[in-house]
C-alpha cells in the first residue's frame, strides 16, 4: 500500500509549535510539505530561522499569516496549501474554530490541550462535552479524523492508560489511575510559568475536580497532597489538580478513581497563593486611579519572564507518568508507567524545554500515524479510543522514550 | 497677652486630614475659622459629615476644592479665608507647592511627612536638604513658621530624642537613639497597607539608610532585624528602616547613632517580597499585550483594600517611642519613652484608625502652640529644634500621652 505524502500544516508559533515544527522537519519523509501558520507572521519566521542552527534545511517550512478565530480564512490556507492533516498547537482559545476549518475542509485535526473559553475559567465536567465533542457528528459526517489531546499529559496519559487496563492487569480490575506530572527542572528565575501565565494560572484557580468512586469529586486546589519516590527525579511533592484528560479516561474507561497530580514546590505555591489572595490572578478588570481599566492577570503576565525565554538556562527533569493499581493474576499489583525528559537536551536538540518537548512530540507522532493511514480513522476521538502500542513504539524512536515499573524491575516499553 | 484667634485651613482629605478636622473642632476655641481643603470637594463634605457622628457641630469646618499643586489658587484661598495656619496633611508630593503658597501669603505652615518627587524612590540623604530646606531662606525672610514633620514619627519620635538629650542623660553622652514603630493592631484583611499603598511601599523599596557611627550606612529593607519586648504590646519584631527623622536628627542633634525600626509580621514580609521581587511594586510602566502601559504598583494599589476602609475593624495598639542609651551621672543608661494608641478607641472618637491617629493629633498640638505663640518661630524648623516639653504635655490632654520607662519604672512623662 502506498500513500501519497500529506501535507501538514501546524498552527501556533510557541515554544510547542517550535518543537512540532522540529519534529515533522526530522520526520519530512513521512510528510509532503510542512507549512507553519500563526497570526504574527514573524513568529513563524523566528521559528523556522532556529532549523539552522539544528542543521536542518530553512526551506523545508512554509510560514503564513492567519487568524485561526477566522474560519474562512483557515479553510482557505488549508485548501491552498492542500493540507490534510493540521496540528493545533496556538493558544487553547482556538480549538472551535479550527476544527471548523478542518470539517469544511477535510482536514485531519489535533491539538494537545482541551479548548478554553476566554470568558469562564472552570466549567462543569466533562469538559469536554462543552465544547469539542459537540463536533462529534460533525466529523464523522465529514468523515475527518480529529485526534484531542494528544499532547503528554493529556495524551500520551491517555494512552498509558488504556495500556493498562488492556494488557496489565486482569481484565476489568483496575482501581486507581495516577497521572503525576512532575517537573523536578530549574529555570533559574525568581518565579515563572513554563507556559502563557493566562493558561497556566487558569488550571489552579478554580474547582479542582476528580473522578473517584466513579463519581465527580470536588477539592480546591493545594489541598490534597501526595509524596512519590520517581525514577530519575526522586521525592517529590504533587497536589490533586484539576487537569483535561480526566474529562474523557472518566467515560471511555471503566475505572472508578481516575485523578491527576501535579508537582509543585512550596515557593511556586508561596507566590500562587499571594498572587491569588490578593486578586491579582483575576480575569476581572479593576480600576486604576486614572479611571483605566486593567485585568490583573495581563498585568502579572507582563512582569513575568516570557515563557519562551526559560529554556536556553533550563536544566533537570520532567517526570510524567502513570501509577495504575488493579489485580493481576488475581493478586494485588501497581505499576508506573512513565517519560523521563532533561530539559537540556531536549533544548539542544529542539531549541526548546522539555515540558514543551513533552507536548510536542507526541503531537507530531500522531501526525505521523495519521498520515500512515494507522490512526486515521475519520471520526473525533480522544486518545485513549485508539490502540496506544503504535504511539508507544514510535515515540521511542523520536526522543519520547516509555518505561514501565512494575514487580519485574524498571525497563523500556515497547511492543512487536 | 490676647491672640486674635487664627484661622486654620486644613490642606488633604485622607485619614489623618480626619483625624485633625475632629481634633481641630475638638480645639476650636484655639483657633478662629477652621477650613478643610480638597481637590475633591467631596471627600472634605464626607471628613464633616463625621462630625455629627462624634457630636460634633457639623458647620464647624468650611470645605473648598482646591488643586494643592496650583501655588497661585492655593495663596488665593489662603487669603480669601484669612488662613494664618496651615496644616498640610495631604499626599506627600504637594509639600513644596504648598509651601510656597505660605510664603506668598505668611500663613504659618505644617506637614507630618517629607517630600516625595513622584519620580524618585530613594533619594541622597540627608533628604530634607534635597526639597524643604531648600525654602528656609525664604521662610526666614518672610518671617513665617514652618514646622516640618510634625507627625507621631516623623514628629513625636524627634520631640523624644530631643528631651533624651537634653533632660535625661549626662550632657553629651547619648550614643544611641532607636525610634521603635510597631503597629500590633491587626485589621483582619489578608493584606492591606495602613495608607496609600504608593507612598507605604516606597519606604521599603529602597535603600535603608540609617546614621551610625557618626555617618550614612546602607542596608537593604529586612536585612537588620530586633525583637523588644514592649509595654501593652508585648514581644515584636522590627527591621531597620529608613525614615525621614533621621536625616533631620542626624543634622540637628550630636548622637553618633540614629536608627528607625518598623516591626513587621513575616506575613508582611512574605507578601511583600514575592511583590517585589515579581516587579510588581515597580513605578516604571510594563507594556501589557494590548499595548497599553501600566504601572505594576498603581495595579496593585487597586487590588488592595482601600486603607481607609480598615479603620472600623481595627483591633489593637501601636506603640511607638525611643530606645536611647547614654550615661547617666557617669553611669551606662539606657531609657524607652513612647506612646500607645488603641485602634479601637481612635475609631470611636475620631472614625480614623491609631496610625492616623498618632500622626493627626500632634499636628493640631503643634498648631495650638503657633496659635498660642509659644512655637510662631517665624522660620523653618525640624521639631527637634523646638522646646519639646510644651508638646508633651499639650499632647498629655489630648489623647497622646507620653510615658518612660527607665529604672525607676513605667510612668506618664509631663513637665511643670
Amino acid at each position: 500500500m502506498t500513500h501519497t505524502p500529506k501535507n501538514v500544516l501546524i498552527v501556533g508559533a510557541g515554544g510547542v509549535a517550535q518543537v512540532v515544527a522540529h519534529k515533522c522537519v526530522q520526520h519530512a519523509d513521512k510528510f509532503g510539505g510542512i507549512h507553519l501558520a500563526s497570526r504574527t507572521l514573524d513568529k513563524c519566521q523566528a521559528i523556522i530561522a532556529t532549523l539552522a542552527q539544528k542543521n536542518l534545511p530553512s526551506d523545508a517550512i512554509t510560514a503564513h499569516s492567519v487568524d485561526a478565530l477566522d474560519v474562512d480564512a483557515l479553510a482557505e490556507l488549508i485548501r491552498k496549501i492542500d493540507a490534510k492533516i493540521v496540528i493545533n498547537v496556538g493558544s487553547s482559545f482556538i480549538n472551535m474554530s479550527v476544527m471548523d476549518a478542518c470539517i469544511a475542509t477535510g482536514a485531519a485535526y489535533l491539538d494537545t490541550a482541551i479548548h478554553e473559553d476566554p470568558n469562564k475559567v472552570c466549567e462543569t465536567p466533562p469538559w469536554y462535552a462543552n465544547h469539542e465533542w459537540r463536533k462529534k457528528d460533525a466529523f464523522k459526517a465529514a468523515n475527518t479524523t480529529a485526534i484531542l489531546g494528544i499532547g503528554f499529559d493529556p495524551g500520551v496519559v491517555n494512552a498509558y492508560a488504556r495500556l493498562g487496563v488492556d494488557e496489565f492487569f486482569d481484565v476489568g480490575s483496575v482501581t486507581d489511575i495516577d497521572i503525576i506530572d512532575i517537573n523536578a527542572g530549574s529555570h533559574g528565575q525568581y518565579f515563572a510559568t513554563n507556559f502563557n501565565p493566562e493558561i497556566n494560572f487558569r488550571e489552579f484557580t478554580g474547582v479542582v475536580y476528580s473522578w473517584q468512586n466513579s463519581a465527580w469529586q470536588t477539592n480546591q486546589m493545594f489541598e490534597i497532597k501526595r509524596t512519590d519516590d520517581l525514577p530519575e527525579v526522586g521525592v517529590q511533592h504533587s497536589y490533586l489538580t484539576g487537569h483535561d484528560e480526566l474529562h474523557s479516561l472518566s467515560k471511555f474507561l471503566d475505572v472508578p478513581n481516575i485523578r491527576f497530580w501535579m508537582g509543585f514546590g512550596d515557593h511556586y505555591i508561596n507566590v500562587f497563593t499571594v498572587l491569588k489572595n490578593l486578586g491579582l490572578l483575576s480575569e476581572k478588570p479593576v480600576t486604576l486611579d486614572d479611571g483605566r481599566e486593567v485585568v490583573p492577570l495581563k498585568l502579572v503576565k507582563a512582569v513575568l519572564p516570557d515563557p519562551s525565554s526559560l529554556a536556553p538556562n533550563y536544566t533537570g527533569k520532567t517526570c510524567i507518568g502513570n501509577k495504575m493499581r488493579g489485580k493481576k493474576d488475581g493478586k494485588p499489583s501497581e505499576i508506573f508507567v512513565y517519560n523521563v525528559v532533561d530539559h537540556k537536551a531536549a533544548h539542544e536538540e529542539v531549541g526548546s524545554q522539555g515540558i514543551s518537548y513533552t507536548a510536542g512530540v507526541p503531537a507530531v507522532a500522531a501526525a505521523i500515524l495519521i498520515a500512515d493511514g494507522v490512526w486515521d480513522v475519520g471520526i473525533m476521538v480522544n486518545v485513549e479510543e485508539l490502540d496506544p502500542k503504535p504511539l508507544i513504539n514510535l515515540m521511542n524512536t523520536m526522543g519520547l522514550t516509555t518505561r514501565i515499573q512494575d514487580d519485574n524491575g524498571d525497563r523500556l516499553l515497547e511492543f512487536s
